[in-house]
């Protein structure tokens, strides 16, 4: 019973400034929280851990910025990877729309396959025949009609699950990490087995990540004179295979000094993280387990896209940063952008 | 006869205005020029106009900071490259300093010819004998111990005739050039026919140009694992030639944007050169021409090394910038430190 309005003023204010309080704390910790999508609990505390100490000029573990060179797989560490690689399914649709050019695809292994949707038989061609699909529809253009014919695909393209675009599946929180790493000064790169040309076309717009920092799969290029005017053609010949060891090699050559922080989901990852791990210095070797079936899949030792087996039992014996998707990640997707 | 002291007064203070002044606008002329060590001209006149038209974000011909490419070789453009390619110096001492270990070198050619000093057979060895001599002194080794060897090489070698190191005899003019573009928010690459893991060791040092940013030729690398320990080992195998029409395809490959901004000087960069004038927009090419045999060297069409003949026809033909090195540079090489 509170008659005196004085001292109801009173109150009154105490619970405005308590409010205002409150609300600016937690916008203060929304803008100071520079990993919203990830939960709290040891795997976000061991990045924000290794970021403190590596950017700590007065600390035992400080890197200077040059040196800060943060490595990220693509397929299945930045986005989706099920049922198939993204550019396998682009692929598999540009042996669709070039088809008529190509009559004797109707009777040709592994094209019949594809053209007739008979998966097992595209399986049974092997890695042979996933060449064969990846050379015929990656090459006899120039290298800008081929950065035009993805841009195409990419706007248009759903998946078949998610229902949307493949730019649209990246990891929430995984951006935020790449942007975190960025604002610590770290040089982000993307280092994938996924054809680099085909990587650069939606790398910088999506991850903030330009050309020139996307090491990928190469295929040989040709110059060429059309119309007294330079191109570079793409060839049918795989000329670097950046996977497995050909990531350290590829690390290596494109890149040429050693990362730092380097993340991965697969086994094709396991000696970029080797490599990371070699070096002297505080360094970050995280994976991405896919353990979440509802709100994206799960899977690892025995899938066939994407295994992960023994990066999996490294990691573990090494005390590498294993994400939970399940459990690490409050959101896998970015919203949808609501219609105008 | 001035006897009036006031009036002395007042003209002493206006001298003294006067030289404060002058000295001043000296001071800010020299502030102000990005370019000291190039001549008034026409050729650092289109270096200053191209850079000003390209960062005018109201004119027409304004591009966003990361489309600011520039790429530049380093043989001839950056650092001497007379009598020999800096490189195939070191190849020379490191066949001398390997010979112990390979007796079978003393009869064997193009070995022999390198330890008898016999210039005439090695030139018949001709570019088969140059891949021999080069994959056998950069290969056979870590990633890392190569950095080491060519490091120590660098701190000792001296130039033949200039009795500097070779680290030393890079050209003023074009250091003062790179850190301009860089101020206007370009991006400096090198893009060379020489070794790309050899420039690596002191292009970030000399040239301000970091690691990542070093295009040339590559030698294949194998992933092993030593003492448990995962090693790059250097190949005897040659991966990549960037040169010639391996330009443009190395710059597709390793920047993945084409440059704006490109400097050469030779035949060996004339595609590079193509390759940036042919895209849209307003674009620099530029050629040193080695005119100046008392500073430097005199050669062009004629020389074995850095042979300039068509690009140099195409190059008056396009309107290209030709830098007359004699006329238009002020200085060639930075000041020798004094001893301290």
């Amino acid at each position: 019973m509170i008659t005196n309005p004085s001292r109801r003023g009173f109150l009154a204010t105490l619970v405005a400034i308590g409010l205002i309080c409150c609300s600016s704390l937690q916008a203060l910790a929304a803008e100071t929280d520079p990993l919203p999508s990830w939960n709290e609990g040891p795997t976000k505390q061991s990045i924000i851990d290794f970021v403190s100490r590596v950017t700590d000029k007065s600390g035992p573990d400080y890197v200077a910025p040059p040196e800060r060179i943060a490595t990220f797989d693509n397929d299945g560490t930045l986005w989706v990877e099920q049922p198939l690689y993204t550019q396998f399914v682009f692929a598999l649709d540009r042996v669709k729309a070039l088809a008529p050019k190509h009559p004797e695809w109707k009777t040709t292994q592994p094209f019949q396959a594809v053209l007739e949707g008979d998966a097992k038989a595209i399986a049974a061609a092997g890695e042979k025949g996933i060449v064969q699909i990846i050379t015929a529809t990656h090459s006899g253009m120039s290298t800008t009609d081929f950065n035009k014919i993805v841009a195409d695909w990419l706007a248009t393209a759903k998946h078949p699950r998610f229902k949307r675009a493949y730019t649209d599946l990246v990891y929430q929180p995984m951006l935020e990490l790449l942007a975190y790493l960025r604002a610590n000064d770290f040089k982000t790169f993307i280092v994938s087995g996924g054809g680099q040309e085909f990587m650069r076309v939606f790398a910088d717009e999506t991850y903030g990540v330009p050309p020139e920092q996307v090491v990928g799969s190469t295929g040989a290029t040709a110059w060429q004179m059309w119309d007294a005017s330079p191109v570079l053609i793409k060839m049918p010949k795989v000329d670097f295979v950046d996977d497995g060891p050909g990531k350290p090699v590829g690390i290596n050559k494109f890149i040429g000094r050693r990362p730092i922080f380097a993340f991965g989901n697969s086994d094709g990852d396991k000696e970029m993280l080797e490599w990371t791990a070699a070096s002297d210095g505080l360094r970050f070797m995280g994976l991405v387990h896919h353990t979440d079936p509802v709100r994206e899949y799960a899977y690892d030792r025995d899938s066939e896209i994407g295994r992960l087996d023994k990066a999996l039992d490294e990691a573990v014996a090494k005390g590498w940063t294993i994400t939970d998707m399940k459990n690490d990640w409050k959101t896998i997707f970015p919203a949808e952008k609501t219609s105008p």
